[in-house]
């Protein structure tokens, strides 16, 4: 008898697991994993619940994890769904709800895969899930948490598999390789106030601005690399809030969303924005004030035993021959990459964060089939 | 016996006459006036009031016409003025309260001055006062309301003294024969919103909107004429008001506030602006909407017989020969340019608009001379 991912994939949807809600969630896959025979350890941190569980002798040397999240994002405008968010209900072979493609399948298709694997012939080696409650969340007590506590308890992943959705339109057409760095920085100018009649008497914040960030958004920070896409940088929002049109502002803030690839870290973008901005605030005689959020570097796992395993298993279940990208926004990953390497496959991302998020039923079995295939290689 | 300007300055600080109010200011001139043996209408537009008085023949050919306020600005922070602002207190020599400078000591000494040339002995021609109370309003059922009522009913003045405080810092130090123009520009780029990781599907507004207000900013629009400083342009606001910093926004905005000398006009500066943002929105592939609000075109009265008529009472007065300036906001002269030659002086408008308004008692005594002498020397 084999596990039934689609069952499990519509079980997880009831569960409202909108973060940082547990929503039950994570006691089902405790539950079921654990009848199946894994060693379950919930692990709960600043209010998130996350679970680590792991078949096998711990420490074995032929190690293989996943990683996955079971929260949600919130439904949104529940009045704009057709089907009910924590529904689950299945109309002309789709499964709808919350959670559908991001990324209750993914977990659920390989919770599947690991039980029918554990339950058929017993691999030399042992299998990990980290299944994190925080990952659309501040990410901060999720998937480090599990990271943490495997560290303390002395538990190792040789290699890790992220089930996040990794299709654009196609199932098995990409998977990804690393991601990008993300980080934000925000600019604040202050000159001196005064009314825009006199502007001599003034020093005026926004000139200064607008040709600090006409300069950054201008800028080419490079053409890509190897296996990245170019950097790039967003001028997300530029704001003074002075109502008063015959009055010259004190102060004008923008802020700027870079994603960088590996010919850039945090640190050496940040260098660069520091002296862009201190060059204009010579020129211009005023202040400028820079405060950056690095949300994670770049990241890489080059081409590979690991992306060979993954990208053969995709092949041979679904005949698409999966690019290796580091496209897109960011994800756990980022975390893993310091522990093993770490690479990610999943279905089509479509309806992720939609109204009527969906999955093809079919595409879930697809999917299960894949890790399936990916687990019995790595162990052959 | 003369009138006095100190004490009928007092009495009309007393008046609470914040715009819109009458306060009982315009009653106060209507009463001493017609007691005077001038011809007084009330002249009410818009629920604002305002006052027209005549001495003298109706269309003479030397009608001296003098404009002024009694409308004053709010008291702002009362908790931060030290004396009451509409107590008229004396204290060291100086009086104090709203509208002490700006400008009842002015419409107070022309008043006091006019009433006593006419009870002494009566020119050959023509006095009219026309006092507004909606100068520190939206000013269009002010002056505007008298120079249309004076159209309707035939009544002309030969030239216009307009008597708000000119002087920087001494009292007869400046005189303004024209202002520049002034007007607010609203620029609304529209691209299109999307994802800050994949800038390519998306079509930023704002990088078209720094490089737009960088190049404005930029520009000399000229470096002064014969009579007027430099054109200039102040950058007052710039706005997007998008909290997400992984989105980039669908809109951006910014306002800019133009003052413009004689070598431009709202109509030259408003095609200077389209074009700019014309050729900006095409090498971006945005839309740029523009809105312009044109406040008062530039004037001026060039030097001449009356402008050395005043220049010569007030260096006869005060012992300065004034600057004949165009600097600084507008005024109620730029309605009047187009009925009669006009100049502007006053005392000095250090404290105008601010907590403890004030006005030293001998200057008023000084304006009253000013005035009389101004007076005197165009019936002589
Ligand atoms: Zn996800
Ligand atoms: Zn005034």
């Amino acid at each position: 008898m084999t596990t039934d991912a689609v069952k499990l994939t519509a079980d997880l949807i009831r569960c409202p697991s909108v973060t940082p809600a547990e929503g039950g969630a994570l006691k089902l896959l405790d539950d079921l994993l654990s009848s199946a025979g894994f060693d379950c350890t919930r692990v709960d941190r600043g209010g998130i619940s996350n679970l680590f569980a792991r078949w096998g002798q711990k420490g074995h040397a032929r190690t293989f994890g996943f990683n996955g999240h079971t929260d949600v994002v919130p439904v949104g405008d529940e009045a704009a769904w057709t089907m009910s968010p924590f529904g689950a209900e299945v109309k002309g072979g789709v499964l709808y709800g919350r959670g559908a493609t991001d990324m209750k399948s993914g977990v659920a298709a390989f919770a599947a895969a690991a039980i029918d694997l554990v339950q058929g012939t017993p691999p030399d080696g042992a299998v990990i899930l980290t299944i994190t409650g925080d990952e659309e969340g501040d990410a901060v007590d999720g998937t480090t948490a599990l990271l943490d506590h495997m560290a303390a308890a002395g538990e190792r992943m040789s290699v890790c598999l992220v089930g996040e959705p990794t299709c654009p339109d196609h199932m098995g057409e990409m998977m990804k390789i690393g991601r990008r760095g993300s980080m934000t920085a925000w600019f604040t100018v202050t000159g001196v106030q005064g009314h825009a009649a006199y502007p001599h008497r003034a020093r005026n914040p926004l000139p200064a601005l607008v040709r600090l960030i006409d300069r950054l958004a201008s800028h080419e920070m490079d053409q890509g690399s190897d296996h990245f896409d170019a950097s790039t940088l967003a001028v997300v929002t530029i704001d003074t809030g002075n109502p008063a049109t015959n009055v010259i502002p004190a102060q004008g803030g923008a802020a700027v969303n870079i994603r960088f690839n590996d010919l850039h870290s945090g640190v050496s973008v940040t260098e660069w924005l520091q002296s862009e901005a201190d060059h204009v605030a010579k020129e211009f005689d005023v202040a400028i004030d820079l405060r950056v959020k690095i949300s994670g570097e770049s990241f890489l796992t080059p081409p590979g035993a690991l992306s060979d395993l993954v990208a053969s298993a995709v092949e041979a279940e679904t005949g698409m021959v999966p690019v290796l990208s580091t496209t897109g926004g960011t994800s756990d990953a980022r975390f893993i990459k310091d522990h093993c390497p770490v690479v990610e496959f999943g279905l089509v991302g479509r309806t992720m964060h939609q109204v009527d998020e969906c999955v093809e039923v079919a595409q879930i079995e697809q999917l299960k089939q894949v890790y399936a295939r990916i687990l019995r290689d790595y162990f052959a």
